[in-house]
């Protein structure tokens, strides 16, 4: 990376700059570990104080901020200061990252009936079954296993080491990440005299576009019908999804999240880390539930949750402080009903 | 699939026959979803309206459903829709898998003193260590490592790029899903002045017959002596098997689940999705642990617990129920307070 | 194993020997299930029962221990049984593991920019990017991916079936387990008008020496900076470690437990399974959270922590102990207000 004050603010156009510096910048970093030729952005309030100790040498802040007094930087006053310092990042990583190879590598495993695009990478010891089609562009890292009748669109990428069991669709601009299990069996048994049956599930799981799914996470395959993410939605890692689940466009799942079977969530769902939805219940949209949440039920859209069973965010707040009290409301029931006996 | 009214009628045996569709059916599907020339199935009684608008052409019912009015369509009474259900799909499953491959892939590598039965198919790229023993009909997915001296009983099928550390023991029908991990190192230390120090791992893990086993589940080889899963029990997708944990037989245990070291379940026993068991307990036969809930101590068989720490399930019902007026309650003796003070 | 009673005196050292067993310790257990011939230790006084009825030709105790009464058995008296157990355990898994092999597997495609330093075991299918570089005495078992750039410091183990993405940095001694994701991209977007926007990572993961990382364990690298694991820190199975956090040194972080993007861990931390900790807080040096504990904001050094949100441990126990008083105390006050109002 090298870049001097004008070629950002060419790249970045910021409403406002405030400073010069002459030099060149040459890195990214936090406010905080930032030195001299480093580029930096606040926006997170918790670190305000790192703005005027920061020794970055351009610092990207929000239109309003007020604290731009260091004659020896350049404060770029921009709208989203995260957004416009990723543009940069994302310059580095462009930098950084070799030129992306297309081709299949010799030690790949590629059934003859696959249908393979052009441009597509595929790894080493990457097995690809029968009947796959791969659309444009789209990378499979090494040791990946796609199963037979799979299909991925375009440019998507698989990073090393997930597997996708036999049938899945996966769209365009997916991200998958490594360990990911898609397709495994749910967790279906019929119990017939204390011995659990194994439920076939000759459904299958439908990733739509421009999903991301973390590291290790596992989505179930549908019993018959499908399991369905929508696009847009970004799933963390470790999260579980189990079998004939819908989740909607654009919804954030976080990591060690889970969703029993059956379930749907609408669009614009937030599911904080660790947070569990029971089975067979419906998530309206734009919900959020807050990390840790239990969810036995419905959830009307729109709502903010937190807490197992989970209850309205603001009524949570009160009760997480009452319950501080409560001993002491014991005494004060005990001290009250003392005084109620005239005659002790 | 292709199946005549009658076909199905002497393949299902249902208990009572309602209404006849003349057409052929080629296809499984639920309720809502179906077109006509499915069969579908109704046995959750949150979906009992989609048994009238369903355009499904056979609908398995229970025996004592009264909802069976539409002519245009055949209901098949019988004891358990959902299993009938099931059988039909495994016919589907059954149509739709490849004939399924024996033999040893020629990329995998599998030691010259590994015992191989007949029968065994062994997929690309993995590796089989010294000293290992493969059943009959054992199925070994792409990518597996399967290690030194580990044994596996008949009929397992162990999905791609799953991991079996040495000495591992696998019975007969057990099913493996991929990234589970099989018999990695317990949490173990000796902290000595605040250094942790890694005690040797020189156990093993049994996994005994018709034990199912989710994706990126993770299950730890004891310290010494065993961990064990007892037969019939199943596990779902990303549960955590401290070393030394003995489970019983027939147990469920759902996903994101954990059970620390040494513990013991009994058998029937059933943990919750993210449901967690403390080290050094043990939970009786036929225990119930509710979704999410911590149990930091032994809990007698048959009981059915909810909450962390747990309640009882009727006791930790009421609760919650009360939690939502615990605001009120202490302005209800707020409100005594003022009242008991003559003088104020 | 072939040790006489005098062998595992001057072995162990203990501070005491009661009584005198001729024969050859072939054998190490618990104590429960010992036969004649084994040695088994107790230390955790939840089993003390077990003592008495041990079949173990040799016990080791604790130095104040004062059950040894069996004549047929030998007792020693030690600091610290456990860990005195663990050295016996310690020659038995040498004598059963084979010679560590070393060299580069014919199968592994190590990329020829990579330094591989000698005594380093590469095994079969394993992938070594560019310019990585690899220390003395390194194991990477089959099917580890190690991306572009990484260093590997010396005598680390990487079981088989881990992944390093590219540019991470890992330590001397360190042992990372099977499934394990280490540097897969953090969770992090920008949302504009309800699109969720990948953001660049372009940092990476440290794992300093002497760490231990579990089984599908996930470590996300930096969004730039890093993502650290101080020295010493042993991480559980199926932990999500988020993009930017920093963990001290010796830390234990239990299975299942999570920790959101850019908090901070000081040293000596204790995670119990499960538990969770929110984004952009900090956990001072020694504090102690229960498992399933859910911490949403900063915790000064030393505490020890229960419950979600979290309390003081003695305040959480006193707490979960009046919780199943409130039925009551409800009643008790609906009799405070009767009796208060005089002319009902």
């Amino acid at each position: 990376m090298n870049f001097t004050q004008d070629d950002l603010v060419a790249f970045l156009q910021p409403k406002a700059v405030i400073g010069y510096y002459g030099g060149t910048i040459r890195g990214v970093s936090a406010l905080d570990t930032a030195k001299e030729g480093d580029i930096a952005f606040f926006s997170n309030r918790k670190y305000v104080a790192h703005v005027a100790s920061s020794r970055a040498s351009i610092v990207l802040v929000p239109e309003n901020f007020d604290g731009c007094h260091d004659v020896s930087r350049a404060y770029f006053k921009v709208p989203n200061p995260s957004w416009a310092f990723a543009k940069v990042c994302a310059v580095v990583e462009k930098e950084r990252a070799p030129t992306a190879p297309t081709g299949i590598h010799p030690t790949a495993i590629v059934d003859v009936s696959a249908e393979i695009a052009p441009g597509v990478y595929i790894g080493p010891f990457a097995v690809v079954d029968a009947n796959v089609s791969i659309g444009y562009g789209v990378r499979i890292g090494a040791h990946c296993v796609v199963g037979r009748g799979c299909h991925i669109g375009e440019n998507t990428c698989i990073n090393p080491r997930a597997t996708l069991y036999a049938n899945c669709w996966v769209g365009n601009n997916v991200i998958i990440h490594s360990g990911a299990v898609i397709g495994s069996d749910g967790f279906g048994y019929e119990t017939i005299d204390g011995i659990h049956h194994k439920l076939p599930h000759i459904g299958n799981v439908i990733i739509e576009d421009n999903v991301e799914i973390g590291a290790n996470t596992a989505i179930d395959r549908a019993r018959f019908a499908e399991t369905r993410i929508g696009s847009g939605t970004k799933i963390d890692n470790l999260v579980q999804v189990g079998h004939n689940v819908r989740v909607g466009s654009d919804c954030l799942i976080v990591s060690q999240a889970g969703i029993a079977g059956s379930s749907t969530l609408g669009h614009h769902v937030v599911l904080g880390g660790q947070a569990g939805i029971a089975g067979h219940v419906h998530i309206g949209d734009g919900v959020q539930i807050a990390a840790q949440c239990g969810v036995p039920g419905n959830v009307p859209g729109g709502n903010v949750l937190r807490g197992t069973p989970p209850m309205p965010i603001n009524e949570a707040n009160r009760f997480y402080v009452l319950r501080k009290h409560i001993p002491k409301l014991f005494k004060r029931v005990e001290a009250l009903e003392k005084k109620s006996q005239p005659y002790p």
